[in-house]
């Protein structure tokens, strides 16, 4: 900490995560964005990019990506396509604390899985972060009571999950465009998505557990949002999983249990996960779900809380707002 | 048949269902709309409520509904909220064929059930249909190849669906406000979908088993479209549940087996379905899609379908045109 | 016209204006699609393209362009960018009607306007047809009766259009890109749309006037349907409004002149105007509206009328369908 | 002010603007929301109503409307339905300083009409505030320079309004319903919209003139944001309009002069206003362009700013965050 206030970097600023990741920061009483790099926009200032921005903020100009200049930052957030973040990291001083939004550090050696809900402790820790994918974020918190509890068949695990377009990241082009997304749904990804790996070694992680999953994840029309319908094989009644649910994440700040099936618009904007269950004693089958914002808890406000972390401060600064609705 | 046309009647046409059946009824070429109600449009000229259409049919009266006072009808479409229809249709006279949209008849004694993909000859014998529900036509379209191989375990049967909002019907309110809405996705009637049992009573019918079927529906931002995510337990591979298909709806119109996933919007404006598989052998888990145009094949579509069987017409009658696209 | 049908060429087929002009053809009674040709999607079957598509024209395989390998067409709908069917036409032999979609030769010698609506008998005599712009259509439409009728002010028109995403074709990549275009609106090219002269000369060629206009688009989020509101000085009533335009499109199949403001979804899908007037005499001032699909009148629909004048038959073969709602 | 923080109140809490002043509030670093009242909502605790509200807040229990329990508030927001807030708020003591979102009281007598972006001073001293519309509060704002300056006609001044379908609140029921409003725009209101007389008199008190005003607004699918398009007859370059705008608006915190047309999505969930101008020298035309966030400086936005200069406070209180995007 430099002064009154972090120092912090953001790497893939005009892509949506790091977007998001600047939308945050910019509003955060402990956080300042004094570094912003970023691939087709560099050489702008970041005001002409966000147009709501100002102050010095606005006035920063972003950068093409050099790790050797960086400035002293106290956190950087990289936002970078997969397969880019493994070589473009490995420069930064280990003075800098890491968080990656993007997917090429998740279960690996010297990172820090930064599913925070679950494992504050180990987060607060570590200076090296990898960031929970979009998808997994929602699986796992959804899944983790169940399988903390042992109270699921690792056996018997189908993930059937629904996004929102921002979670592609800007680079689409066509297959991203208004007029075809636009009152259309399609699955994508079938048994090979590329966060399946993810969701397995998490859900391995929290239950101790060897699980063989299913995972289909759905494109639909909207900008923001996942919900994520995990069906599992399981004796407990809905009540029991609820309480399972409230025990597991009783005072953590970021995870909503409720009764009624949650709206992907109750977390828009937020940090926050809501999730609920319901249990089929006719099947012995658990139906659990969890909604979040795919580039809050998906991505941008789950990184953030893990800077909380990593940098000594309550999880929840800069992360207390509700949800823009409607 | 009077003349050169059949006189075709809808009750409900203020309704999406039963606007979707007279558009396509108004392009039918030998199908001709003498008699038209609804309940808060009665009085109106039908041309004044769908201001595209021209000639005679935007001259007729929408009229208070009255079985006693019908005219001579071939064929009525009855699109009635759900639990009217029983008493509304029981007047009608027995020379009036009726094919109901509503889902007061489905799996009803004395009524044939419309999936006309799966039984056209039954149908093709009735005079009283009842049409399959939305959820209904998109989840046994998907599954029937595979419940009529035995290729399915009937106890593992989870259906993920995921609905435009139009198949809630006009009368929302609210809950359907555009504001709310827009950018949300929820799943709804955990456990117990009105459509549950008629999905129950479809497969153990097609597949001569007694299935046990968890149904979760959800409603996504968009106005038109069905997917129907399935899974249940099986040994066969990717190829082999494709070829089953591609078998199984051998010579029928509207189906169409793809490799890969569809999208709803290839069926928008359609009676189509396209129906994919995909299967996980390493959890001998099998997933079969499909998609559908919920007031096509979901509803008015399937119904004129019905309707052109019943009349002893080729099946594709009226139906031949293409998705609307983007 | 080859035996019972007449042939049909498409270029530009895998664009949205192609693909319109593809779904009207592949319905239409003497129309037959026997050749298509696109850029990005040459060597594939049409029928993988459009999965809705079905029976020998789903295997017409999509050719790279060449004029002068073209099969005798009947009519060719060319939907190319704008600055390449100039050079692209040129070679197409004389025989060969053509209507292009595109822009290049809209008020070009050799070449008609096609704004049928206005100057059928000028169409019909005609082989070549340049296709009037979306914008275009539905402004001319609007404006047409008060400018015939000297009822306007020609320095003093204002247009402010408001347009779905389709109108920018498919290759605006990001810039059309579902997450930015959705819950976003914007005015763009302000005081020198493209569209402008055209509206300019059309407006001349039907007022006799040298006007001067303010022409604003706007893109606004959805995927078909255009919307212009258009501003001018007149003495005119809104019931003289109204009544000169129901004079002056009488017995014109597709304009509709209604007395309340009318639903871009009201033409979806279709090749209808919808025109509406209001004045506020306080001002002398006249409001023109009109609603199109842009897709439709404002592009497929319009050809494949103009294409119905040139080979003789009634204008409204193969656009009778009513609209797609909701 | 009653100990560290202000109370507030809010009536209508469970509306769409009410709900934003809301959102607002509950991260506002000097308010503290102590009452909330809402008719179909009484009885419920706010969390039930808003799901991501935490803390004391989250367990207030939303109030039947009664002025006369009133605890001593600070401030009071009114975000009733047009017609019911003269009476509703008469019995509000004097000491509870009252900002009205709602449309009785603007233009009214003893009531200061709160265009803070305009009219601060007047604002700051004043207890009773009369919240500008939301259409009002973008059209003002972009001719505010333009009149202030003599720049324009004032009998030549056309409105044309695009609105997300929030700005109707929540009762709208079928005609907002998400199946007909998606995929729509349609013109309303023609030349007697509600705010029409708002706008004229707003003109009229900054420019010291008499304004005839031209208003159209129209609803397009989105949920939030608005884009007013004005035109009126004037001698300024694009560059004098511009630099006029920036002076008139400097220091001003909320006020954006942009060079390019901006998207409503640049103010998606904040208190900004951007304006941009063109003018066409061909005309003696200017095009004034301003874009807001119907809920945000079109409603709970301008309430916060309002509330902030009548507590004494800084204007941007509360008011910092930046655009949700995309």
């Amino acid at each position: 900490m430099s002064g009154m206030k972090f120092h912090i970097g953001i790497v893939g600023v005009s892509g949506y995560g790091g977007g998001e990741a600047l939308r945050i920061c910019a509003a955060h009483p402990t956080f300042e964005v004094v570094y912003v790099a970023g691939e087709g926009s560099a050489g702008q200032k970041l005001g002409s990019r966000f147009p709501s921005l100002a102050g010095k903020t606005a006035e920063l100009v972003i950068q093409k990506w050099d790790p050797s200049a960086l400035l002293a930052l106290d956190v950087l957030f990289a936002s970078l396509p997969t397969g880019e973040s493994k070589a473009a990291l490995a420069a930064v001083p280990s003075s800098t604390r890491i968080v990656d939004i993007g997917g090429d550090h998740r279960f690996v050696d010297g990172w820090q899985y930064g599913l925070a809900d679950v494992w504050p402790e180990q987060v607060r820790q570590s200076t090296r972060i990898a960031n929970p994918g979009c998808y997994s974020a929602a699986t796992l918190t959804a899944l983790a009571p169940l399988a903390a509890g042992q109270m699921i068949d690792p056996a018997s695990i189908i993930v059937d999950a629904k996004s929102g377009v921002s979670g592609a990241g800007r680079g689409g082009g066509n297959t991203y465009g208004y007029a075809e997304v636009n009152e259309d749904v399609m699955a994508y990804g079938l048994l090979k998505h590329a966060q399946l790996p993810e969701i397995t070694k998490g859900i391995a992680a929290i239950g101790k557990m060897n699980p063989t999953v299913v995972f289909t994840p759905h494109l639909i029309p909207m900008t923001r949002g996942i919900l994520a319908t995990c069906y599992a094989h399981g004796d407990a009644t809905t009540e029991q999983c609820l309480a399972a649910a409230r025990k597991f994440y009783a005072g953590r700040p970021f995870v909503r249990v409720t009764d009624t099936p949650p709206h992907t618009k109750w977390a828009t904007g937020t940090n926050l996960v809501f999730v609920s269950y319901a249990a089929d004693p006719a099947r012995k089958l658990i139906i659990a779900i969890a909604v979040i914002d795919n580039l809050g808890k998906g991505a941008a406000g789950q990184a953030v809380q893990n800077a909380n972390l990593i940098t000594g401060q309550s999880e929840t600064t800069g992360l207390e707002g509700i949800a823009v609705w409607p």
